[in-house]
């Protein structure tokens, strides 16, 4: 047990993040785990399950990894890697399968879910077009945690049930196993209060799914037609408004600082600034703090650059961790 | 595409091996797979659904080896692996449980047998004791026949749902990714007939379940006693007795040759012959059979043995294979 903390953070390589994610997942993550121990890994073989197109994979990796870089993830400091660069995950999924109830899976979340859908949509069979890759995913999630040993997972509330498995996974093994080798029991970490939700460019949530969210890294022409299109009412200029009940303003709010974001208030407030010059207000805000972070990612995107090399680096460090749990683990059920 | 076809067996590691496992399963498979192109893996990890005490599990892997080694398996001119040596068998299956649908697996045969025990002790949660080791078995099942790009399984008729799993499993990946990558599709190899099934000391199948068993290389001493206690009726020594319903005779004419068992079937037939005698006949059968297999058993069982050496070499040749077509599949998914 070492006194440092381990942190691992999980993510997601569903596609090139947008502004939500930035506010939602990557910047708490970035600051929840200032520890000296921190992991994070890019869950490519869980997006396996929905992505079936091998180039749209890749390219959504590369986007995902070069995105977190871009954003402040400091690859020396830290450790990078992907999921799919560490053969023990995939051992130990096998090893914690033996071990997890079928039960606990079918209470899971991501798996009811899928069956509601089918119940709503009047689908006779629940388990129509679920794969096993989903039905097993808290599985190889707790490999993911458990493999470095983690200590402490920040995620959002709505992953907390995929903690607690990882917990009662471990527990399982331990209890069976524990004299040989005990996993240390992961804990969530999750952010004060609700956490941020961005609205996207109609106000409701910013998401892919509803298509109303502003990618991250857009060229900044196409930043500020995205910002342009972003939803207000028919206020005339010259009247008050709430900012409360702005779409640009709470978008603002979240990436201006607390005084720019007091003096725009007033301004909205007092009438007289209508929507275009509060949208001129937000792209400034926006492309200041994007552009050099977009040309961190552009760069790093360009073919020959060190991305691959940073990821190389960084699954070579978490498998020094993989390695070793695994080789406790395999001696503790007498796999060696 | 090899003009030579490749055969994997696969070997179950739940103990030492008995008289009826020699003839049911040992000797078909060492004579099914006289290919130049024969793979035999010792299947440790599916035991561990099952068997959570180490030592007994590490203990039943070396027997089970030590078994097939000395019943005549050439390590040379075949294969002979661990599961747990083939880190691509791991992958593979997070990889295959993303093109296979949960319904397959509700339907499988060893899953439903779990939920039927179940359902007769009147337990109201039938996947009451399922863990999802037992669950995802013929997904395992399907990537160790994949990963060696294996053409023909011999195996038992009862077998035959995971041989078509494997081929259902192989023909979703190789729908969706097939332009880049496609697995041969497998097929099974049974027996002609029903089989041969022995009976137990009792007369039933033998069988560890029923606790009637002959292990294969129990003392000779042990032996003796054993045969000494297979059931027989109580028709006098001198009477004429039917071969045909005596268990001994069944017993001998299984491992005797025809000559000699023509000779014990007339003189049994004539009258004269005994319970005892016939017992000594087939003790005779059996040890002059077993004993020089017994001794390369202890010697292999012996402690510095070269039986690891034989499963390293296995396992290295294995990978070669495994390695190779995981290599295919991950740049046809996108994981490269």
């Amino acid at each position: 047990m070492a006194a440092t903390k381990t942190y691992l953070t999980g993510i997601q390589t569903s596609g090139q993040p947008h502004l939500g994610n930035y506010i939602g997942a990557i910047n708490p993550a970035l600051a929840a785990a200032q520890s000296a121990d921190s992991l994070y890994f890019l869950a490519d073989y869980h997006s396996l399950n929905s992505v079936k197109d091998p180039a749209v994979l890749r390219e959504n990796v590369r986007s995902v990894a070069a995105t977190w870089l871009a954003c402040g993830l400091d690859p020396e400091r830290t450790c990078l890697y992907r999921q799919s660069s560490i053969p023990e995950v995939f051992e130990l999924t096998l090893i914690l399968a033996s071990v997890t109830s079928k039960g606990l899976m079918n209470r899971a979340h991501a798996y009811k879910a899928a069956r509601d859908r089918n119940t709503a949509a009047g689908v006779a069979d629940l388990d129509s077009g679920v794969n096993m890759g989903l039905f097993n995913y808290p599985i190889l999630m707790a490999a993911d945690i458990l493999v470095m040993e983690t200590d402490l997972v920040p995620v959002g509330r709505d992953q907390a049930q995929h903690i607690e498995y990882a917990a009662d996974i471990a527990g399982a093994f331990n209890h069976l196993y524990g004299g040989s080798y005990a996993f240390p029991i992961p804990k969530g970490v999750y952010p004060e209060g609700e956490g941020s939700i961005l609205p996207g460019i109609d106000g409701r949530k910013m998401s892919k799914s509803y298509d109303n969210h502003i990618p991250l890294f857009v060229p900044e022409k196409q930043l500020r037609k995205l910002v342009r299109r972003i939803t207000t009412d028919s206020t005339p200029v010259e009247a008050p408004k709430d900012p409360d009940t702005s779409v640009p303003f709470q978008l603002l709010a979240q990436f201006a600082d607390a005084e720019r974001t007091a003096d725009v208030r007033k301004r909205l407030e007092a009438g007289g600034m209508g929507w275009g010059t509060l949208k001129d207000e937000l792209f400034d805000v926006l492309t200041t703090l994007i552009a050099p972070m977009r040309d961190r990612y552009d760069a790093l995107m360009a073919p020959g650059s060190e991305l691959d090399a940073i990821l190389d680096s960084g699954a070579e460090r978490a498998r020094e961790r993989s390695r070793a749990t695994l080789a406790k683990v395999r001696a503790a059920i007498g796999i060696d």
